[in-house]
């Protein structure tokens, strides 16, 4: 399906009365330090604390009746598999979620706290979807993909929609990639919504497939996988990818030490909590300066779901 | 000199120019833990990250022109001495700001980059007091105490102000209390904006010198000073007192413990980056639960500078 301009108009309508319109911020001594104009849409203050609840909840309030009452199904360790859930919980439905049998606890319990039925299983792509497919063959459940899914892709592009109406006349857009779906989203907000806006995206230097699959044409795996930016490990899908491909004018990568220092400056100086996926794209504005200087740049902060402990070791370690 | 409601109305006006009109905040699942309505006044958001901006502005904004030539000086090692720097700057004139030798680099750097001359004492009072001595003899400036000081106490009111005109009726205010500069500020609010509001405050278990002096009727030393609240080590003044004694209905103790769990809750829940004193009486609130049930309860966040290292420390701990 082609995504239309009127299909992401519906979609938010139909999530609103679930989301959380979120707040525009912006940072005088970040503006000072990057040259330019920057607007973070905070996704951080969304629902279940990140993003992914758009996708989730238009996927879900997409279906028809008779399918809804089968419940939905997904595999995910991370912030798709609480936005499916609380979607389920929203619609009183089912949800079932496949998880890692190595998920941290604090993360299932989040997504058995809406209620969803968690099933566990080996760590590994194969084992995952298994198991999923078993359980959408026992319930007929829907499945409904992390980001591989135009529902989801039509959802997450609600959030720049938002920020092009805060915020007019952007030059510029970014997001950051992991699997494609909220950059293939956030793509088709300037496409329909403020045409002059160009986006961009960052990426993890230790999960650089986006960037890789952009120069080939084709969809291809990341070099290697070692990055702190753990929700951008995924590589793209044939859904994501050709909307990335169109609309899409560059990737910008970064290293860990980059995303720690933008990490850092996001606490101290603009006092949020957010995850390091989330500051991928300031990373790559502050290190590509000259591009983006005397600009209005719009930065979709994605997500504050962070392991405190964790963060430590960064703070610590830097 | 009386603070009064024209006192509170001008210091807000004068100082409206240079401060945030911070965000209110409010967080379902805090709600439901406390079993009220909490609406958060987020300071962390506020200028230099907390509410000392406004009552050293408005020191500095008051003083007559041929006086601010002069400069200002005071001893701090913390939040007031970036908001006297802040307020120099803002006004043209020179800020003299006596720390402790062994202040964290960082808090001395954020003082200079503001342009602040930095005189290094011994870490006493008595060393403090002598060094600023010194420069107001030498130079003629004006001296703001960090909060026994009406015009410093009347900047901090307006914060309440803010919340009161934004959320009104609320049944209950709470404010942490060190000094009393805030506390002081915050009971003037509602005494003459929101009569019907009933003003509380939290204190460190480990410094609490303020609850023992609203028993006693005087001002009183802690029993012993071991908190990681370290905004909230200083005792009451012979201006904030009282005030205070006037109209703060009760000052409620929490625990370290106690505080390290409203501060874990306050970053995963609302996603927002505070100082251990900033949640203060949100643990008191948790703790207290029947007094605030069912309550409309306003709560000054008071700022968000926090080393993020000691941060780590805490939260690994925890």
């Amino acid at each position: 399906m082609r995504i239309t301009k009127e299909h992401i108009e519906q979609a938010h309508e139909r999530i609103k009365p679930f989301i959380h319109q979120t707040p525009v911020l912006t940072c005088s001594t970040i503006n000072e330090m990057a040259g330019a104009s920057l607007f973070f849409k905070c996704e951080n203050f969304q629902k279940i604390g990140a993003f992914k609840i758009r996708g989730g909840m238009n996927a879900v309030l997409s279906l028809p009746a008779d399918k809804l009452t089968k419940g939905i199904a997904t595999h995910s360790s991370g912030n798709h598999a609480q936005a499916i859930a609380y979607a389920a919980k929203q619609t009183g439905t089912k949800a079932y979620i496949v998880m890692p049998d190595n998920s941290p606890n604090v993360k299932v319990n989040a997504v058995k706290g809406y209620g969803a039925e968690v099933t566990f299983c080996e760590p590994n792509q194969q084992a995952r979807e298994a198991s999923l497919q078993q359980i959408v063959d026992r319930t007929g459940a829907e499945f409904v993909h992390p980001y591989n899914d135009d529902r989801v892709i039509t959802g997450q592009a609600t959030c720049a929609k938002e920020l092009i109406e805060e915020i007019p006349q952007l030059d510029v857009l970014l997001a950051p990639v992991g699997g494609g779906g909220l950059l293939s989203g956030t793509a088709l907000g300037p496409h329909y919504f403020s045409p002059g806006t160009v986006v961009y995206a960052g990426e993890p230097e230790g999960a650089a497939d986006a960037v890789r699959s952009l120069r080939s044409g084709t969809i291809e795996n990341a070099p290697y996988i070692n990055t702190i930016a753990d929700g951008l490990l995924t590589k793209l899908g044939d859904k994501t990818f050709p909307i990335i491909k169109e609309h899409v004018k560059d990737i910008f990568t970064v290293t860990d030490e980059e995303i720690i220092a933008a990490l850092r400056l996001v606490y101290e100086r603009m006092k949020i909590v957010v995850e390091p996926s989330c500051v991928v794209p300031l990373a790559a504005v502050l290190k590509n300066k000259s591009i983006f200087s005397g600009k209005r740049v719009g930065l979709i902060l994605s997500g504050g779901n962070v392991d405190l402990g964790k963060l430590a070791g960064w703070f610590t370690a830097a």
